[in-house]
C-alpha cells in the first residue's frame, strides 16, 4: 500500500475529495438503513450488529481507506440517535448545522493546535477575537471581558470552581438541587468541600433557602446558579440570587451552558437578566449553537481573572520567546493540544448574523411552546408546565413512574423516538428538548401519537415485539454503588 | 434567509456537498496563498490580517453559509502552520491523514455524543470495542484491560493521577525532571502534593535517583516514567522502573503519549520493554497515529480500576433503564458531552492494518535518523544524539542560546521553517519532531540549509528584511509569575 495521503498541504483538498464522497454516500446509506430517529430493537439488536460490521478494529493488512470509511461511518450512521430527526428529542444533544460540521472539517485537515502560536498562527488569532466577542456578548458593560474554549459546560463548571478555588482556597460551593451534575463532580475532582444542594422545589433555586445557606455558611463562598435547568430548562432568578450574594459577600457562577445563547434573541434575552452579574458564566454553542461537539466557553468579565489558568512549559511559551513578541497560548486551556474549536463556531456566526442565529433561536423556542399546547389539548397527557425554553416535560394522565419509564424504554426499544427522563413534583416525566428548528407542528403530534400508542399498548398487554424482560423486569434493588437518588421515583410495577 | 440545513438525517449529506466543495477549495486557496510550512511576519503580520480578514465576527446580518465558509477557511488556512509540510516541524503536531480527516466529518455530521447510549447507540458500541482492543495492545497479558478516550495525554495523566488519588488518597507523585509539564499542572488541579522532580541528566530518569526517592519518601508514591520525551524524545528505563516501583511498593503511571503507538511496529516495539507492568499507560494517536486532534487514551490492565469515574446522573444513567439493559456510559470521562474520537481511529486503524501503521512508523523514524546522519556529516551543525524515536536536536556549531533562539524565531518570523526548542546538556538546540511520513531526504537537507543560512545571516548581520527588535531585543527580565524555569539558558546577546 503506498504512503497514504494526507489531509493537510496543497495536495490534501485533492486527497479529501474522493474520500469525503465515500463518507457522504456512507452517511445517506446508514440513515436509510436506519429510517427513523434511532435503530430498532435496543442495544441486545444494536452492539452486535455494530460489533459485526466493522470487526476487526485493527486487522493485519489493512482493507483500505474507501472500505474503512463506508464500513464504518454507515455503520455508526445506522446505528445513530441522529438529533436531526424530530423524533429525537431526549437531551440537549443538538443537530448541528450543516456549515459547521463543514467548517469543522478544516479544522480536522488543518489540525491547528491551540497550545502555541507556532501551531496556529491564524487560529490563535481567530479565537482571540472571538472569545472576546462572545465575552463581551454575555458581559456587555464590563471592562475586559474574555472567554476560554472549553470541552462543554462540564469543563467550564470545572473551571469556574477552579478558579475560584485560586482566589479564596478551599471554597464552598452551594448550587441548587436543581444544578447539573458536573457541579459536584467538580468539586470533587477539584478536592473541595461537597457542595451544599439548596433545595428547588418548584425548578428553581429557592430563594430564601439560599439566604439561608448563605447566612450559616462560612466564607469563601460560591454560588452556583443554573440558566436552562437540565431537568425543566428553567432559569434560576439570575438578579435576585446576585442580590444575596452582594449581600453575603459571595461569589456567583452561572452555568448558562443551555440558556446562555438566548442572548442573540431580542425576543428571549431578557430571560437572563442578570447574568452579567456573576463572576463567570458558562455557555455551550454544541446546545442552542447547533454546533458539532464540542463547542463551550467559560467568559469572565475581567480578562485578570483567567491569570490563574497560566502555565510554563520552556518548548511552548519560553520566556525570551515571549519577550520577542510570540503569544503565549498555554494559559487558555487546562488542555495542552487542542482543536480550533473556534473555526466552526466563527464561520456560524458569520453566515447567520445576530438575526440569522436569533430566528432559529426563537423558531426553537417557539416549537416547544407549540408542543406544550399540544398537550394541554390532549386528555391523554399532562403537562408539566410551559416551556421556559425548549424544554417540555409530559406524561400519559394517570401514569405511574414505572409505566413512564417503560414507555421511554419502549420507544427506544422501537427505535420510534429517542426521550428523555427527569423528575418534577415528585414525580416521573417524559422529557422533550426541542433543539431542532426544522421540527414542524406534524412532527410534534406524530410525537405525541408515538407517546399515547405506547402507553396505550403497555397498558393493555399488546406489546409482544418486545423482550418481556424489558417490560416485566421487577424494581431495580439498589446497591451500594449506586444508591437510588430519588426515593420519590416508585418503581412498582402496576 | 430560510432556516439553515442541518448535517444530519436523510438530507445532510446532500446539504453538505456544496459546502465541503467551498471548504475544499478554500482549503487549497489558503495554502497557494500561504506557499510554505507558515505565513512569513510573525504575529505583527499574521493577527491583524486575519482579523482583517474576518471581521466582522458577529455580523448583525449573516453573509450566508459559502461566503462565511470561503473567509474564514482560506485565512485559517493562509495563515496555518501546516504540519503537512516537511519544514513544519517544531512539536508533537501531527499532519493529519485525509482519511482521517474525512472520518472526523462523519462524527461532526452524525454528532453523537458518548455520555449515553440514547445518544450513541452504534458509537458507544464501537467505542467500548476500540478501548478493549487499544487496551489489549497494551496489556496483552492483563485479565480485562480498558481504556478511556481523552482529550489528549494531558487529561490521560490528569486521570492516571485522580486515579491512584481515588485508590489511596493524597498520593505523592514523583516524576523525571524530563516529564511532560501536565503532570505538574495535574497534580496542582487535584488538590496533590506538588511532583518531586528526580533528575535526568542524560535525558532519562536517572535510576539510582529514583532510588532514593523512592526510599526516602513516604507512601502512597505514584511513579510517573515516560516513553517519549517531549524534550528529546527519550523512552526512560522503563522495566528498571517498574522493578524499583515492585521493590518500594510504589505504583508506575507511564506517559506513552508520544512512544507508545511504537507498539504497532515490530522493528520498535522493543523500546517499550516493561510498558505494561505500568498501573496506568497515557497514549496520543494524534501524534504517532496521524490522528486530528484529539485522540488521546488511558489505558488500565483492569477495567474496574476505572471504577472511580463512574457517576450517576439520573437522566443519563438512572438506575431502572442501567438495570433494563441500557449501557451506563457516563463513568467513561469525566466530560459529559464527548465527541466520538473512536470513530477516525477506528478507520484509521481498519484502513490501514498494523502493517499499514506499522510502515508510517517506521517510515517516519528512518526520516528521522536520516536528520540525524545529515546533521553529523555538517560540520556547521552539532547533533544531541542519535534520535530514539523521531526527534532530532541540533544546533549551529559554536553558537550561544541566544543565538539558537534567534535561529528559531527568524526561521519562524519569515516564514520558512517551524523548529521547536529543548534544553540538553545545559544547552538550548533547535528541535526536529519529525512526525511527517512524506518527509523526503531533500526537505531535510533544505531544512539545515534553511538553519545554516540563517545562522549565517545572523552572525554576520544581512538580516535587514526583519524588524530590528526581533533580533536585538535585551535579555527578558525575569518577572514574579514567569521565573526562569531554567537557568542554564543564556540570554546575553553576543
Amino acid at each position: 500500500m503506498p504512503t497514504p495521503p494526507l489531509a493537510g498541504g496543497l495536495g490534501g483538498p485533492a486527497a479529501l475529495r474522493p474520500l469525503i464522497d465515500t463518507v457522504l454516500t456512507a452517511l445517506h446509506d446508514g440513515a436509510t438503513l436506519r429510517d427513523g430517529p434511532l435503530p430498532a430493537g435496543g442495544p441486545d439488536t444494536v452492539t452486535p450488529r455494530t460489533r459485526t460490521a466493522t470487526h476487526p478494529l485493527i486487522p493485519d493488512h489493512g482493507t483500505g481507506p474507501h472500505h474503512a470509511l463506508r464500513n464504518l461511518v454507515t455503520a455508526l450512521a445506522a446505528g445513530a440517535a441522529d438529533p436531526a430527526h424530530p423524533h429525537c428529542a431526549a437531551h440537549l444533544h443538538t443537530p448541528p448545522l450543516a456549515l459547521a460540521a463543514a467548517a469543522d472539517l478544516a479544522a480536522s485537515a488543518l489540525n491547528p493546535s491551540m497550545d502555541s502560536w507556532d501551531q496556529a498562527p491564524a487560529a490563535s488569532a481567530l479565537e482571540a477575537d472571538l472569545t472576546t466577542a462572545l465575552a463581551a456578548e454575555i458581559y456587555p458593560h464590563a471592562p475586559s471581558p474574555d472567554a476560554v474554549i472549553t470541552t462543554g459546560g462540564t469543563e467550564a463548571n470545572q473551571l469556574a470552581l477552579l478558579l475560584a478555588r485560586e482566589r479564596h482556597g478551599p471554597v464552598q460551593t452551594i448550587c441548587g438541587a436543581n444544578a447539573h451534575h458536573s457541579i459536584t463532580r467538580a468539586a470533587w475532582l477539584l478536592g473541595l468541600p461537597e457542595p451544599v444542594a439548596v433545595p428547588a422545589p418548584t425548578g428553581t433555586l429557592d430563594l430564601a433557602a439560599l439566604d439561608e445557606a448563605l447566612t450559616e455558611l462560612h466564607r469563601p463562598l460560591l454560588v452556583v446558579a443554573t440558566a436552562g435547568t437540565t431537568d425543566t430548562g428553567e432559569i434560576d432568578p439570575l438578579d435576585a440570587i446576585a442580590d444575596l450574594c452582594a449581600t453575603h459577600g459571595a461569589e456567583l457562577h452561572i452555568d448558562a451552558a443551555y440558556g446562555g445563547p438566548l442572548l442573540f434573541s431580542p425576543t428571549h434575552r431578557t430571560l437572563l437578566h442578570g447574568l452579567d452579574r456573576a463572576h463567570s458564566v458558562t455557555l455551550d454553542l454544541h446546545k442552542l449553537g447547533w454546533q458539532p461537539a464540542s463547542a463551550g466557553l467559560l467568559a469572565v468579565p475581567e480578562r485578570h481573572h483567567l491569570t490563574p489558568l497560566h502555565h510554563h512549559a520552556p518548548y511552548l511559551n519560553a520566556d525570551d520567546d515571549t519577550e520577542a513578541g510570540l503569544p503565549d497560548l498555554l494559559g487558555r486551556s487546562l488542555r495542552t493540544t487542542r482543536r480550533p474549536d473556534a473555526l466552526k463556531i466563527a464561520v456560524t456566526l458569520q453566515a447567520l448574523g445576530r438575526t440569522g442565529l436569533a430566528d432559529l433561536i426563537d423558531r426553537t423556542l417557539a416549537t416547544a411552546h407549540h408542543l406544550a399546547d399540544l398537550v394541554t389539548k390532549n386528555p391523554a397527557l399532562d403537562l408539566y408546565d410551559h416551556p421556559t425554553i425548549s424544554t417540555v416535560l409530559l406524561r400519559p394522565t394517570g401514569a405511574d413512574d414505572h409505566t413512564v419509564a417503560t414507555v421511554r424504554r419502549t420507544l427506544l426499544q422501537r427505535g420510534h423516538a429517542v426521550l428523555g427522563r427527569a423528575h418534577a413534583e415528585g414525580r416521573l416525566w417524559l422529557k422533550a428538548t426541542l433543539l431542532n428548528p426544522h421540527t414542524t407542528p406534524q412532527d410534534l403530534q406524530a410525537l405525541l401519537d408515538l407517546i399515547t400508542d405506547t402507553t396505550a399498548d403497555l397498558l393493555t398487554g399488546t406489546t409482544t415485539d418486545l423482550p418481556a424482560d424489558h417490560l416485566t423486569r421487577p424494581p431495580a434493588t439498589p446497591t451500594a454503588t449506586h444508591p437510588t437518588p430519588h426515593p420519590t421515583e416508585s418503581d412498582t410495577p402496576r
